[in-house]
């Protein structure tokens, strides 16, 4: 049996994984950052990126249900409220995904209702409720481990958008504004939990897998958004779409 | 509250629904039947479709468990035998499967142990699962209702592959030919369960929204292939695959 990795080479191995398979790295937007998008093409990235934001406080709330330790429940609560709100409701994450979705020019409620969210999107984002569910806890809070590389995308793009989108008024991009030091705090708790619990080699070798998954769901959303968008291929029917 | 259709008028709605949508329609099939695809082309459909083969039988133990009824179940049963074989294993429906993956020039562990296998696939095809365990009995059975219009393509394919694809071992291509005897008779007990048993209007509307998301997962599982072996899009890591 292999020893377990120290927690240098461990989260050495995470970065490494998590970094190259980013889906910062995806055409789409490599596109979105060099202003190369149509509008259509950019509502459509809001609309179907809405459905990844409501899976997330869904797969949050599994793994509390997950966790037998308070401590942890406590720790790591804040993430459901913060894309759901408090009881006022408010600035929380989807409300502000919702004012984008409003101020790239579509229909609140038609993007609420997430009836015109592409198949290929559906399946991604409810196979990474579905790993949430089917795993251990340790591997689910290591598929949570992308946010690591998400500070450096969410600034990328608001600069990109200010610049190169500037009908999309600036005050729609605080959802974007406001993940930053979330992202880092929650990765920050995550990575420490993940390296304390993952505790043999055939774990850590899990944990890296879900990891793994989860960028195969991030990518394949934006797969589905070129493939529909920019490189349309056939709708049911057999015409060209 | 709106009336029930008829068992005349519901047919003829779900035979609607899913005869438009049914990815015999797809590109990816239209190049295949047209003799246009090549060996790798090929082998990856067989290859990424044994995972979907590999997902039938727990998705109909799935309606199995789901049923309070011996009558349905021991009709139902049979289908997992189809697949599984007896307890002498043989000739059903699976290893026919890894036969033709072997006829095509793959190897058989590499295609059994469903590694290589294109994430959209792995979602489309689990998400098939999902819906299965996830709705009630009747739209699960609903959704089983793609097999009416399976034995035409199989017919259909049969054909093509012993005209385009000479060097594929005729006696490879068993599995589309036991298959169509097979589609009729599941398809007609599906149909019969559906109709008896989807006895509101609203139920006959879920029913067909089952086996609309039903022909989205089989579209999503060309469109993936068509994506990463025809049009190829950039891996992650930036380069074009």
């Amino acid at each position: 049996m292999k020893a377990p990795l120290s927690r240098e080479e461990f989260v050495e191995w995470v970065t490494r994984e998590g970094e190259s398979r980013y889906h910062d790295h995806h055409r789409y937007h490599a596109l979105m950052h060099d202003g190369k998008l149509t509008r259509v093409q950019l509502q459509q990235w809001v609309l179907n990126r809405y459905y990844y934001q409501t899976r997330v406080p869904i797969k949050d709330a599994i793994i509390l249900s997950k966790s037998e330790d308070p401590l942890f429940r406590r720790m790591w609560i804040h993430r459901i409220r913060d894309h759901d709100g408090d009881e006022g409701g408010g600035e929380a994450g989807l409300e502000l995904w919702l004012r984008l979705a409003e101020g790239v020019g579509l229909d609140r409620e038609e993007v609420a209702s997430c009836r015109s969210v592409l198949p290929g999107v559906r399946f991604a984002c409810d196979a990474y409720v579905t790993l949430v569910r089917e795993r251990s806890l340790v591997e689910a809070v290591a598929s949570s481990l992308t946010e690591f590389f998400a500070p450096d995308l969410m600034t990328k793009r608001v600069l990109a958008w200010e610049k190169h989108y500037p009908w999309v008024g600036e005050e729609m991009l605080a959802y974007f504004r406001s993940r930053p030091p979330k992202a880092r705090r929650d990765s920050n708790e995550a990575i420490d939990f993940v390296v304390r619990h993952a505790a043999t080699y055939e774990m850590q070798e899990r944990c890296v897998a879900a990891l793994i998954r989860k960028t195969e769901i991030l990518w394949h959303l934006v797969d589905c958004l070129y493939a529909a968008y920019i490189d349309p291929g056939w709708g049911p029917g057999g015409g060209r779409a």
